[in-house]
């Protein structure tokens, strides 16, 4: 069964039209996967996408380590869990990736590094929650200035609101597996989030830094100029 | 089995000792109950508490025509659904009542003619959702200024946390089944307000404005002078 | 209390400072309001707003004759079950709006109208469900010309799994209360929309067409010029 | 208490009578029992059945190693995480086995084993989830000419509806754990299969590969041949 | 956009060519639609399959009184809430529908009514729920005797595996909503059905009568004759 | 299909062999059934039972009616919800039926009506839920002495724990629905008597009087004397 | 505050005064303590009864090397992982314990000794579950000679309704964490078993062989000779 | 971006304006943090607050160490898993925290030690729960005496309803994760708390002894005098 646009590996199928279809290449999910297979992933990866950086994501210390020792070039993000390979695009647009506190820069990173894999520029403002809202006022106009927000935050999930009130850009809200008890892993998080009273909130899963990323370096890199 | 501290009528009986435990008398929860119980509860418990108003909640609308009708003296609060007998103790201390949006008022109203009713005076603000947090930066200095917040919040809950990131007053949170679809008839703000990240925040049922009005005004007419 | 920023109308506090801040006025939320409240609030906004529609939803239709009765201009869209009172801003970029189902229609039309009040054009494509794959493949090109899509469905919710599959445009998921049993009100399909496979599709809350329709519109009238 | 039909070995007792009454003897669930259970029962059903493979599913490795050194001819599936005993029955019919992601493997090849070992033929198919559509698009023949479907998937779990719309041979869907957050252990992908808008998808367990071969082997087998 | 395939009401796009994928016409699933509605689409499926039934399941009392009076040779079976329209296509094989109460009789009846419409014979048996086994070992022999058995049950989900315990016919199990309390609406009987202890047991939604209807008659039209 | 021990009413097979397996004959659970439905059930019961009381639950007002118009000597429980037609059978050993507040009185009538008809007798105390520990305090004695104690609480549920570590009399606690909020229909009581830390307490699905009844009944006609 | 009927460890505040009031003394839950711990509760204990067994549940192998090393006469049951230290009472009545897999053991095992340290005498039957019927039809008459059940079973929890519908002896249910998916940790046994069509069944907590132990012990050591 | 009112470490941003806020400095929550982390912040919080002690809480075991190492002055509460640096406040109030068992001793105590860091005297009473009554009748008066409540219990979480009904003291509940089964880590406590019958009781978090010492300690300290 040799299909096109399908590169079989034989653990996996890799999707080579993807690119063609959504304008960006399929990406490494590591979870669950072996170091081999991660190395062998972001190999092909690379050789059918040799001028664009390539991403795996939630990737292990091993697998890491067999990355870095299999393949010349790659870079290591410690904070995400990620890993790329190739040139970054270059950016366009703007995306502000935001957090509340400093047990979601994992998320946070992840969705920086994803938006500029995904051809976005980006700027990073970390540990302003709620409770202490100077530290979010104070960054107000930076946010304003961007063409999409990611931001991220666990326990109550309530920065989103926050800054939705502050801005009219679009916001795109990731809920964190931070907290405990009631905190379900991050549900009250994400109901919090799709509750939202502030309009043209949307959500992604619970510490989906990837999905956001995407999402927002798609809005930005679309974006007409502001100057 | 006639016992000491108990006045039977058959449907219910009185906790009459209540008052000598726990400083205040039993409360009519109106759901659930005909209009003729309600009067007949009401009117013992007034005679027994001749000096200091009791209180009926969750009235319904035939309720408070047929108290309305058989006890004169009652006062009814429309947009608590509830109703006094008898006049109201001497305020000690006060109580803010904050809520977050029109819908909210309900809770909200309940919330202040409870804590007046257990010994508490009240400041009531209503509609200052975080969506646009002038709003409740406005009103900054009345919240300092109490000796109980009583904050109430539907939707994602989070008024709570912005609150008590601005203060130090005790903070009771009332979540409100204002909202719809994953909102789960006030499940996110409820969850939400349990994870708050502002330090001390308590919680209590949803669209339980009763027993945060009796818990703040416990605080509040207990509360040292601050002037 | 006399606050900036803020109309108070006793029932609500409108946040008359809310274009300053995010571009686009306050919205009525029609639920839960009095037939009276709505007809007041939506004068007050068109006032403060007189060159651009403002917008109730969720009205009911006791409110629709109210509003009609009293407020001259106004144009009720009755699929989606709102209201708008002044003239539509000129339109900038495309969202497209695409329900799986014929109960989905509701929910989509309160997206396409509330893109249009915030600026957006709309294309809108009804009907075209996972279980008949050449519905939705024969409008891929239209899909893919949109600057932001809304992908709206109820039961289990994957339509926008696979509209992302085929397109690297802006998603956003709208899931929708249609189905029974273990659909749990819209729960199933909002847990499928945030588990979704394809990558960069974010969420709002179940049968929230308006926030996908904000969010859409803000999207695609800052987007470039795609010709 | 001796009884027909009871083979007592203490920690157990096995349904001997099994295969009279359903046509299949019984299988060993590996989960939680030790290597030496494992292997004596599975030694136990052989002896009952000496002419047509028994099958242990979810055995641990140390059950695996302790099962091949006692028990000559038996057969390990490694990616199934199970073991066969004696010869495979003649194949009647087609199952197609279908999965949509590399991490639903191991369900995937449960299904496909016990299929095998419950007396149908089996056709596999994976890592052809909806958001690369070509990729189930260009199978659609195989699956067309199999006399049942089992479809595995994770995540959104919203292969079973797209395949479902493309055949009507009678199809079962196994929902994985594999995904993070919002998936809840592989609840979003049950409540998606349940909710599934193509007619006639039927539902097992979460993981559940072992229970969609047998139902799955039990229809293909008694299907009429198609030539 | 006219397209193949499709047939366009304005308010649904019907799917024409789904008898040619999958066998079988679509079907009028009633619930939220209008009497109109309701007998516009069955008169256009009857139209373009005039030799087979076409079927409309949770129909209302007005839906059935405005088919009646609007299209004649409709066939209403108020049990199962359910209109035929035109002649049922000739029986291959046998379906037996098995149900434990007294109040799970519409399901049932829908799922035969359903089973007949798509091609199989089919046998009911009423009420033989668990707690008076006697009732359902009384019809083993005809449970054994079909090709593919449909088992409906509310409150604790119980009969299914009784029933797969004692015959290898492929069983669908259907969870109804019949019970209160902690039966959570049926979630009590379907996560029963899907932790079934009898190899075998596949499940559909709660109260889907339709769907396991679908799928017996698929398994059964299909099946070898046993004579 | 006539078979032995099975009295066909058409809409229903009565179980007319369960009192010879299980000592009771079988009761009408109303809830779902039409009036004549529980007048023709009820007369067929106690016509294989003369000498019994034979009982009906959950009877509505209409079939309240019915049930008296059609047949004589039929005994109403308003508080109840419940109907008994036929003599009492002689009590053995005692049930003391104990409930928190007054809302759950028509639980604890169903309780302690069902006890007396499956012939045991009964003591019924209300109103006496823990936040006023002197009411259950004070009849300490009364519970000490009985067989079997039902008890009877909603809202936190902690009534079974309070009585269960006062005797060591068995304790079948039953959740009601009375609450609000995040008392999820009585989801909250149900999980504290689950885990209630009072040794040996049983719990009933939430509102079953009628389970408790026939459970404390069992228990209590069987104890041996205590005086 | 030395109080009466309180033995004070420090670590723990033993109430001496339960035989007293429930009839048999308390028990070490192992489940979180410390070696130590255990070892000087069940010492403290068997000090203050030394004529009767007293014991210890949960006991992790740590604390069972502590215990037998410490304590001389202490009896180690390692299936129901519990310790006694004491003569066990004379046996009244007899419980029989029946469980529905080989998986279920240590609970079972746990029901049955707890009864025999609360004075009855116990019958146990292993691996009748319901997919084999004549397992469990077997041993009928056993059943219907105890004085009290206990019905152990995960997965879909279906014995205790078919035991139910056996007999009309008192029957407690304990539903166990055996399962996997969409079991829930033993939810889906516990809520089918709440929903028990057969009348009086009563259910404990997941897992908590040691209350129905209890409980059972009670009703079975208080009942009336049968002979 | 150097902010007032913010000592940023990299991987955190302090709030230290938060004591002129609310009147406490910031803690450290150690949870998730490494020990290097712990001791910096903890060092940097004592700098700027060096009269007062400042808290940790949730500190494992490896940065206790690091703590004791690296910051003289430091000391360990091992129950509580905390470490305070620097003096404690002048204790005004009481605030007394009553636990329901003995596994609840280390919320127990997190609660005790913060109200102490937060300004308040604290009576602790532990191992009271509901089954033994005599334990919290014989501290009533202490209760009775205190300023505020704190009162923690796991499995069905009736503590505070009972103590509740005793004393008209504000009280605050905290649920623990004590139990197994359908405690499901609390949940059920929780449930029970909030659905308290005694008026005015809040509750936090699961587990959350901070948060209720915190509020506990703030409204302990503006109680005007009793004596």
């Amino acid at each position: 069964m040799a299909q096109e646009g399908i590169h079989d590996l034989g653990h996996s199928r890799l999707d080579t039209d993807r690119e063609a279809r959504t304008g960006d290449p399929e990406v490494v999910y590591g979870a669950g996967k072996t170091p081999e297979q991660v190395v062998e992933i972001l190999a092909a990866l690379h050789e059918a996408h040799p001028d664009r950086a390539v991403l795996a994501t939630r990737v292990t210390e091993q697998a890491v380590d067999a990355v870095v020792a299999a393949l010349s070039g790659a870079v290591v993000d410690t904070v995400a869990g990620a890993v790329t390979l190739g040139p970054l695009p270059t950016a366009r647009g703007t995306v502000a990736v935001v957090s509340a506190g400093t047990s979601d820069a994992p998320v946070a990173a992840e969705a920086a590094l994803t938006a500029r894999v995904f051809g976005a520029g980006v700027q990073q403002v970390n540990d302003v929650g709620v409770s202490g809202l100077h530290r979010v006022m104070g960054v107000r106009d930076d946010l304003a200035a961007a063409d999409c927000l990611v931001v991220v935050a666990g326990m109550e999930g309530a920065l989103p609101s926050v800054v939705g009130g502050l801005t009219g850009v679009p916001l795109v809200a990731v809920p964190t597996s931070v907290g405990y008890g009631a905190s379900f892993g991050g549900l009250a998080a994400l109901l919090a989030m799709l509750n939202s009273c502030a309009p043209g909130v949307t959500v992604v899963n619970i510490d989906n830094g990837f999905g956001a990323g995407v999402f927002a370096a798609r809005v930005a890199r679309n974006a007409r100029d502001r100057t």
